[in-house]
């Protein structure tokens, strides 16, 4: 069942572990059938080196495991609030990391700014921090209150425009037209989260004294200039 | 003796390299054998590539080595009193790294305090940073003084709760279960310490000039607008 | 038609993504044939594990594609200026990528200046950050205007003292006299933008405590004193 | 003639660049032999991987190549300096590296305190910073002078003791009693310099705001507590 699809989140799965955005178990990529109504999701906990397509686990909008062995993901409910609100626009995959850079933003509670147009040929304006979840909603239903907390945050929003969210003092989730979209946009996500720390610290940042001129003549020189004696010519 | 205890033992010190968080041969694990009252640990300066299963060390709690060829780690005093205190827990796997982002906090003097869920998945609250030895301590017995000023943290704390500590001025312990446990938790540690100093640098950073509003929108359009022109369809 | 030249611009394309500069498909290079005054350079928005020679795109200096199926980089009318302007000071490769560290120079707005000779032997006196464009320069010919906004920047200057320039929101636009050289000056400048930003950050910061002495000494003469007990002699 | 030494030179090259100490072909490794009194060293801007033990220089303490066909490395005068003056103590290798952290921290101009025992293990107190050169030392024998400003720094200093240096404004060389020791040397100091730099940022950086208790415990119990439901047990 969801031959296809299994194959498809099993690779996004994989992509999430070789572009170092997962450490240890610590991700989930899932993809939606928006014909059955159905989701594809990683099993929970397991090691990635040893997932078969097989592993996957469908699961249907009520979170029930339709297919499957393995428990499914623990993050599914947040995936099944993603896929409720957001399929209709066109969002067929879903992925969660804690990538470094990214959880750092969401861990200091900040949006992060369009710095740039790395962003921005990923992301229509700011990534939005949503803000973090009530007591009683971690109490009640955690991960499905996760998922809430998020599409609240879309109002008005076309979440394609911004397939990129950070929850508050937890992590990113992002999405795309399919499971491997989304691992793209995870993989935007934390190289312009990092560029957007790092251009907050060089804006801020004072310049320190240079480099005697005579010194910077000398290596330039030595290596580009006539009398040049770096190298072999 | 403890055939399979050094397998394990080996296969963890081996996971440390592949993992990035030992350099050189700065780090150690062990495995503690509850039967025998026995630790198997890592040859002391021996290169990790030349290591086999039949190198490891087997050491009693009076820090006698019982069988093995070469000098056990330098620091198997520490590992010692970590077992004679914690075993009992459940406490049978060992790990020391001088792993970056987690020594950059114990040479600050600073425990990690609990900024996110990826913290709190491996970590019940703040990672504890040990006060420094005392001369007295350093000059007496170096080694399993650092065991003891650990010990003497968690006084009142289920070791298992925190399977990582920061010891002051140095750099890292970590346990669990067993051999691997222990390592899975030094990898978790590295990865959330360097997110703890990127949030309190995230957090006390000011907002950069952003992005002009027509450049940004120029680069989200031209490759997800309706006149899109990047790519190749 | 251009074989060689396009099979150089497939090598220099390639080591942008295996530098580690290059995200995803966020990266161009070309080259540029004074002969016939036509450049060849990578398509637009594919994937560099199955791009070929026969993929490169040549194009003249009017943007009009010459030979090849695929759409050129959106990019190529930037690299049309750089030549148009260069070429006869002996610049007959351009790169172009969103590396991490030149990246956030750029978008901080901030030239980089030469803090050390990792620099000078790379580039005569500091790195250059343009003007950002107008709304008028971006309406009208956003690509074309980028080069030009990097020409004027550089009157009065021999493009190939300064190979390197960082266009204001942006990124960085690297050069030489051929694609390689063009590559080797992009894994330069992000090699010195990241020193560049640490000199900053360790000119500003402030000691913290030391180590106690007695604590050093202890590391320091287990391991190379009289009496050391650290490795296997 | 030296064989051994050009084959242990070669690896000590090669060394550097897998420990990423080394970006394009800004590093160098040098050998000496008491009995001959000849260095044998790393040819200039060769590319690492075409390099053969053949092809590695044998120069006398007057600079003068004595065997070889490619022209030594241009920083030969600073290993020659460093070997008139330390040979006797037992330097018999030398290393110069442009590595990432150690650069800016001799860029900055500050000397490397003894923060924790990671450095301690590998130098016996602070790092040295040089003076920088004058412009009269520069313009008359600039790499010899390096060597002599470094020799100088090192009056009454065991130079084993203190087996690496920042030159302001360039970069560390360092030294041990072969050539693969200084390599570990160079490796050891890239790593506690980037500890240095962290260790600072952490030391004067303010707590951010934490977790809720409430999600940090949901995040540990639904892992770790009676009714954990992540993973597959």
């Amino acid at each position: 069942m969801l031959e296809k699809l299994k194959e498809e989140v099993l690779i996004a799965n994989k992509r999430l572990v070789d572009s170092g955005l997962v450490v240890l178990t610590w991700g989930n990529a899932s993809a939606f059938d928006p014909e059955s109504k159905l989701l594809v999701i990683k099993p929970s906990g397991v090691s990635y080196d040893k997932m078969k397509a097989s592993d996957m686990v469908v699961v249907d909008l009520n979170n029930e495991v339709v297919e499957g062995s393995l428990r499914p993901s623990s993050d599914t409910p947040t995936h099944v609030e993603i896929y409720k609100a957001f399929a209709d626009a066109g969002v067929l995959g879903v992925v969660h990391t804690h990538s470094t850079e990214a959880t750092a933003w969401a861990q200091a509670g900040r949006s992060i700014p369009w710095y740039g147009t790395t962003h921005a040929d990923q992301c229509h304006e700011d990534v939005i921090c949503t803000r973090p979840l009530t007591e009683e909603e971690v109490d009640q239903d955690y991960e499905g209150n996760t998922g809430r907390v998020i599409v609240d945050a879309y109002k008005g929003i076309n979440p394609l425009e911004k397939p990129v969210v950070l929850v508050a003092g937890h992590a990113p989730f992002t999405w795309g037209k399919n499971a491997n979209a989304a691992v793209d946009n995870a993989i935007a996500l934390e190289e312009f989260a990092k560029m957007a720390r790092l251009t907050e610290q060089i804006a801020a940042s004072k310049p320190a004294q240079k480099l005697p001129d005579y010194v910077g003549e000398k290596h330039y020189q030595r290596k580009h200039g006539k009398n040049a004696y770096y190298g072999q010519n």
